[in-house]
């Protein structure tokens, strides 16, 4: 297991808090052992550091009270949604308070005219999109897991159909934050669009918690189309995979989802789902429009794929295929894990510029090969974006420090591409190492504001920033 | 003409900056009157403000020497691009240095197969799509004027496709960024998303040059469509026309542009542009997608204009009728000041939610009419955004205050509506008293990153924030 720093604890504070959130919130502080480490990291190799106790607020002005109480005595506070993000963010390297948001799950108003809604920060994507059902639309944003909506504002998540529909950072009008001395903002109107002054809205989204903690999101939304069709294609190499990506969006087909699957994975979906897929590189495609639409742009893409030796070209508008193929893609952690039963999978991704996807894709097949690494791909390919899954003993000291070795080359080739440590999972503590050399001087005055906003780094300290 | 807030002056900073200037480059620093008028504010009602020199650098080298200069001496930088900006953002209002970035105009690099490009600050959006054409690429964001890219990113500026394409903000991968102490950062990589750490790019969007001066800006790119087709179509109110417009997005119709003309507008381009349309609300539209798509979308608007008792709905595949509907649009300023020949336009805008903005609309032309304005009103409806242009006698100071009296009457509605004082304009100096009415506390927050940033004051003082 990775050891992430730990940070000095301010044990006087937190014993005082701990007891003034006691008397104020009663059975809703809980301090056992299992409660605290279920609100620690656990979905990765990053070591478990527990939270002192755990809050359950049930509004806005309880988050606000809790966070002044913990902004008195200087004692961190860790929001915390559905625990599924993946580089250590609940983490409580100084201990301190988690504050569960899962009880604020109402869905306050979706206006239909506007296309938007605005959820409270425990609203799984899910849930949100069975409400929204008969109204005819949905939210698009889908990192895979059924995160809180909170969760996925605060990491910038993304997922299968950011290619068409974008990331968090694109769909959300406004946010209400509880900033770090326990003041309510709201960072913008319902407006679609506003030029109105700093934009802390896109601020907030990406910030971990490390800047305020996240009551209250206004998302925009979409209309279900008229027609959805998916299709699926074999490539004879992960390159002519991604040139038929390339050509694809050149060409202006409008996909919702274009994700690949490696050699590996297609093995690994193959035995886990139940299907009879080549074992070559494969994309999964679906085509979000009218009747017409979907049909045209199934067709135009068939076409540039076979100019890229694509085969067994399918499409399909049944949604029970439709359904199978996309929760076969869904499951590929679950299937991943299956090549290998009892190792740990340790989910890392890069994004790139597209044109260098092939090459660094390819590149990091070779690399956990050399290193003797069991490691299947998949990727948001449309978007340059993909994660490596390496499967660890994690008994084996050697194997677990050459996964490291794997992850840190990772990250330092997709840099050397121009591209980023992380096109979606965040920095958290798992990717710290990697912002500075990204990013340089930058990282200088995203510690600034960090100093300007939280003076006392109680705002989920440990994340993002050195210290 | 309105006289905004004049700020203390560094009188002996700016004359020992102004010689440190001198000599290192010469002609290139100008301190004649009329091209320090120039560089303040000219385009509308505010008061003209000039800078004391006018510096006009060649790289970013530069840029960041002339910051480091003024910091030393805590001198005003103002940064400066085609000068088409609607709410101060040029003004000097603490004198000092106005940095013209227009001899930053090359075109550093086209990634046709990324759908990406680095510009410099002073490349003009015409400048840039003249560039691309032959690579079959665009850059799609059109606020009208042919203003700079860097001025664009600056103040967050998003225009007629906006509907479809979204703002700045949306198309802007990453920037470089001079900052007040003279560093030069990269907000971010070249890929097409990202989560590591805060969004700093989105930050500097919009800031208006009070944080930094953007000496680089790597935008995203779409491919030419295979089709383009426009519609215009009458109606007989503006609320039937937003009901027209509110049904097209729900269906999904992925509308290119999608602009409300009111019914004083078309009389003023049937003036202006010879044009003959009822002088009823108008919408124009425009259509991309593959040939069969364009006339699929245009035939559904058609149904459901028809739906809202629209008339004369006529849509053209041919160049020259789309660029004649398209120029009459652009030329709307100008036809709007032949109403009433002689007297000014002031330019001002709102955003409300789609839903209330037949409404908004509707209350403007009331309210005008009620202060005895002529106020023309043009929309980007599909993002609930639109500009009244009061046409006014600047030598009576009764018509001036009427004037006043609106605009601030026209921002206190759009708030009451949860929209915002400014959809694409910006804040500047014209629409410093709304923001706070409209975001509250979020602005002291705003402030605590302008000083942590810029903690002496010198990026464009006096903009969006008091002080």
């Amino acid at each position: 297991m990775a050891q992430p720093i730990m940070l000095p604890r301010n044990e006087t504070g937190i014993e005082t808090v701990t007891g003034i959130l006691k008397q104020r919130f009663g059975d809703r502080v809980q301090t056992g052992a299992s409660v605290r480490e279920q609100h620690g990291h656990t979905t990765t190799w990053i070591d478990n550091q527990s939270p002192d106790a755990v809050v359950f607020p049930e509004s806005t002005d309880e988050v606000a009270e809790i966070v002044r109480i913990c902004a008195e005595y200087k004692v961190p506070v860790i929001p915390f949604g559905t625990g599924t993000s993946l580089e250590g963010h609940v983490n409580a390297p100084a201990g301190g308070i988690s504050v569960d948001l899962m009880r604020m799950n109402r869905i306050l108003a979706v206006h239909a005219e506007d296309l938007d809604c605005v959820v409270q920060p425990g609203v799984t994507r899910e849930d949100l999109n069975t409400h929204l059902r008969d109204q005819g639309l949905f939210f698009p944003i889908d990192p895979g897991a059924n995160a809180s909506l909170g969760g996925m504002a605060a990491t910038r998540a993304s997922g299968t159909n950011a290619v068409r529909y974008g990331t968090m950072k694109d769909n959300i009008l406004g946010l209400e934050v509880v900033m770090a001395d326990g003041q309510v903002i709201r960072t913008a109107q319902r407006a679609r669009k506003t030029s109105a002054g700093y934009d802390l809205t896109r601020l907030m989204i990406g910030a971990e918690g490390t800047l305020g903690i996240i009551t209250e999101i206004t998302l925009r939304l979409q209309g279900i189309p008229e027609a959805i069709s998916s299709a699926r294609c074999s490539f004879p190499s992960v390159d002519a995979a991604c040139q038929a990506v390339i050509a694809t969006i050149q060409f202006g087909i409008p996909m919702a989802r274009i994700e690949l699957l490696d050699e590996m994975s297609v093995k690994a979906a193959n035995d886990y789902s139940g299907l009879e897929l080549p074992e070559t590189p494969l994309l999964l495609l679906e085509f979000h429009g009218s009747e017409n639409g979907v049909v045209e742009q199934a067709d135009s893409f068939g076409e540039i794929a076979a100019d890229f030796g694509g085969t067994g070209f399918a499409a399909t508008t049944t949604t029970e295929e439709r359904n199978k193929l996309w929760k076969a893609r869904h499951d590929m952690y679950w299937a991943s894990l299956q090549l290998r039963p009892g190792a740990s999978g340790i989910s890392t991704d890069v994004c790139v510029p597209i044109s260098r996807l092939a090459e660094c894709v390819t590149a990091a097949q070779d690399k956990a090969r050399e290193l003797g690494l069991i490691a299947p791909i998949v990727g948001h390919v449309g978007d340059g974006n993909f994660h490596s899954l390496p499967l660890i003993d994690m008994s084996d000291a050697d194997e677990v420090a050459r996964a490291g070795e794997f992850v840190g080359w990772l990250n330092d080739l997709a840099i050397s591409m121009e591209g980023t440590c992380t096109g979606e999972h965040g920095i958290g503590q798992g990717k710290k190492p990697y912002l500075e050399q990204e990013l340089g001087a930058a990282t200088r005055y995203m510690a600034a504001i960090k100093a300007a906003l939280d003076p006392d780094n109680i705002m989920n300290p440990g994340k993002i920033l050195p210290g």
